[in-house]
């Protein structure tokens, strides 16, 4: 009994204290970028991408997006559905496309901006399943869908709203509503909208300018809104993917082109050979973007890792992974644009194996120097299930980043000669001047680490930090801490839900 | 039933299977260094430990070390056992002290070879404690000893022998002789020596050159093993240490000298007032070394953390541990000297926080630019335990990092237009002969990891990775496999212990 008053205190202090605040727009990132190849065979494999694009071409489902590109000089065969897209037409792209963007969150301090040398993180995302500890593993529901959102945007380190769990009760004509939904009023950050075709894509931009009060001409100045465009790798684009692409460039709205590729599966097997393809891909993906819209937002991504090739089992954050990452921020930097890349864990439970692969992977993504790291706390079997307490434990170490990203100002002072004029050799610093000025906010507040020596926390429980997660997330959804918002504007948006819920909602496009 | 069967078919391949190469020496750190500070504030906290050494000193309780100081010119304070070193003593002492430093260890493929830009790690060491999942959280024995020793002794990617746990269950004058014997004939990794006092070494000593066979000459000019020297910070050295640093430089054997500063408690609060006061004393006790013998190999070293400041307990991979790591990287480059910094959990279980801390430290220690990562695996609860099954955890990361530092060779070929050519859009990979050709060895084979999709793994019993974990050091042991050792040798080994032993053995010097 005492146990269970004391987790529920430990769970309301957990949502009383604000999470400390680690910059409310995008941090920098403070970590050295690291290479993996050299710049003559980064060279060789950029250069190779513009000759797979050129010469072999890529297979692009949607005639509208062929014609895009033929219209800019592509040669394009209708009948096979394949672009060929000439190098010339690639550095144009380059050439226009934007160096940072700044997307309008709800509050000005949700702002976000993307280029390079920023940081900026997302949770897991696209998971058809979700667990916790209470209501054990299960497909996503718009329930879990809204707690993950609530969830999201507690987190101050947390920039960007991605689509954490698939929304399986719903029927997939309604699911984007339910996205908008969420995602505007549980929150004031950054909107994800999915790609399912522009039926859905332009009731999703309709309904965010309803709730924040754009007319057409502003939403088409103002990027707000991103959404994740992944290819069918190898080299084929299919008819929603590039639908969005279109969709978001003609709205001056935000695409991520991300070839998910496991090297061994969808891509080959090198580290080379896998990052070459997914360039060539996302470089096809920017193309079209700066075809349809010259100085479209775009930005560059990627999520290559690797499979066990006795299983095929996808892996997440090997050494495979980590390099991947590195070489593909190589070739991010020759293009100048702001890049998203990704961690994640295969691990099936919140243990120490799903806490390495997810942290090993990030650290590959802050050493590549990604912009935007999706997938940076909660997933779990490979992104088949986003975890509430890995959710959690993974913040943590999104939390300490974002410490680390704290830009520092040294004074003499700091170097304590007065505290060291104060302690004598042998003595103690708890209490000496230097240390009294300084203690309260000297050092980072673990989230849910328990440092307590062995016997306090032998009898407070022997909980574990999966455990503790559980009071953590319980206590943010219970605390229903909601932005605030125009209450016209929430029920022009509601007005809007129904009157298309009525009229059966827009099937995706597939 | 069937679970049991399938876990001890796991453990006997666990087993079976040879861990993957991973350099047999010393790695090379193929990361970035990073950077906390400028190097004009790098510059002005060098000044500043110069200026604590020669204006404030360090209290040297060992009459002996600070005669040697007086000798080379410090000044000394008997009456108050304190010593205030020069700058140009210091500057002497770095422009004597090997930048390389190769230990030979029992086989010529076990030589370490220390010097900026290598890397080599160790598992967690010196705790009263041990746990694991089958016997529980106890006080440390002979028997644990012997048992980590030769866990350490299996992993490639451990370098270096520490003294894992205390052997409580041996009388302290006992000790140095169970220690060198589990060190020598259940390993040929280069072996770790106490400094508890000129008796315990010199007896340890000599069991090292009874059993290499070595003479005493050979032994002065052959690095083979080495001591950690921690200070009594603030600015104290005690006698066990001060003799520690004074026998292994007489004998040209390799001292540590890594103060273990918590912030705000035996050091400043601050990252730069910590490191500061480290490095001073880091100075101090290199110097110390040559002036008992110029050029005696001596590593640089800090242990530097903060502790909780609401209870005092002590914390490990937390952004300031991360950061001090950083800072004490920055100053060890400009003494130009191998060094040595470390990771570890203040977590009491073998769970994500545990992961998370451990993992969060190595990154810092790596981007650092380490040279020898201490406590890479299996420490828990801020050193006080070491966990079997923590150690296992931790093995998939240090593996997965010495994964990382294998050095490349790419071709052209590796970039895969070849498997371009041969799987068209949409298709797979895993049949072409792109990937026939490389697949069994292209990727990272998980030590404890499981890629199981969630049905496999729940059908096989759904258990976590500490409960794999078991296994594997289970199997380890089992499996019980020595390196070969020259029977003649061990013989005389355990002969001078039973002699020694029976004379009364050897107390600490305190």
């Amino acid at each position: 009994m005492r146990g269970g008053r004391k987790a529920r205190q430990q769970a309301s202090q957990a949502a009383a204290t604000a999470p400390a605040s680690f910059g409310t727009a995008s941090l920098k990132n403070p970590f050295p970028q690291m290479n993996l190849f050299s710049d003559d065979y980064i060279s060789a494999m950029h250069e190779k991408a513009l000759d797979i694009l050129e010469t072999m071409g890529i297979k692009m489902l949607l005639p509208e997006a062929r014609q895009y590109l033929k219209s800019a000089g592509a040669r394009v065969d209708d009948a096979a559905e394949m672009v060929f897209i000439g190098r010339e037409l690639v550095e144009a792209a380059l050439t226009t496309a934007p160096r940072s963007i700044t997307l309008a969150g709800g509050s000005a301090h949700r702002d976000v901006t993307l280029e390079l040398g920023r940081l900026v993180f997302q949770p897991g995302a696209g998971a058809p399943y979700v667990t916790d500890r209470i209501r054990g593993r299960r497909p996503g529901t718009v329930q879990d869908f809204r707690e993950l959102i609530q969830i999201t945007q507690y987190f101050d380190a947390l920039h960007m709203l991605p689509p954490l769990v698939e929304m399986q009760d719903l029927a997939p004509a309604f699911r984007h509503y339910a996205n908008m939904d969420a995602m505007l009023t549980l929150s004031d950050k950054v909107p994800h909208i999915f790609s399912r075709g522009t039926p859905q894509v332009e009731e999703s931009f309709e309904m965010l300018r309803i709730f924040r009060g754009m007319s057409e001409d502003t939403f088409l100045k103002t990027p707000c809104c991103y959404t994740i465009i992944n290819t069918n790798s190898p080299r084929q684009l299919d008819i929603p993917m590039a639908q969005g692409l279109i969709d978001f460039a003609k709205n001056g709205q935000v695409s991520v082109v991300t070839p998910f590729t496991l090297m061994g599966a969808m891509a080959p097997i090198t580290v080379a050979g896998a990052i070459t393809l997914s360039h060539a891909e996302a470089l096809a993906g920017i193309t079209l973007t700066q075809m349809v819209q010259a100085g479209a937002p775009v930005c560059y991504g990627t999520f290559t890792s690797n499979v066990d090739m006795k299983s095929g089992a996808p892996a997440f954050g090997t050494p495979e992974h980590f390099q991947a990452s590195i070489a593909a921020g190589q070739l991010a930097r020759k293009t100048g644009l702001p890049w998203r890349a990704a961690t994640g864990s295969a691990a099936n439970l919140n243990d120490a194996q799903a806490a390495n692969e997810t942290q090993m992977g990030l650290w590959g993504c802050l050493l590549a120097g990604s912009t935007m790291i999706i997938h940076s706390a909660g997933w779990l079997e490979g992104g088949l299930t986003v975890g509430y307490e890995k959710l959690i434990t993974d913040m943590e170490v999104v939390n300490m980043i974002a410490c680390l990203c704290t830009e520092r100002q040294e004074t003499q002072d700091d170097i304590g000669i007065s505290a060291l004029e104060e302690v004598g050799p042998g003595g103690h610093f708890f209490g000496c001047a230097h240390t009294m000025e300084r203690y309260k906010d000297a050092f980072y507040e673990q989230l849910v680490g328990d440092l307590s020596n062995y016997g306090t926390w032998k009898e407070a429980g022997g909980r574990s930090v999966d455990e503790r997660a559980t009071d953590i997330w319980q206590a943010i959804i219970k605390q229903d801490k909601r932005p605030e918002i125009d209450l016209s504007k929430a029920q022009a948006l509601s007005e809007y839900i129904d009157r298309q819920t009525q009229a059966g909602g827009a099937l995706p496009v597939s």
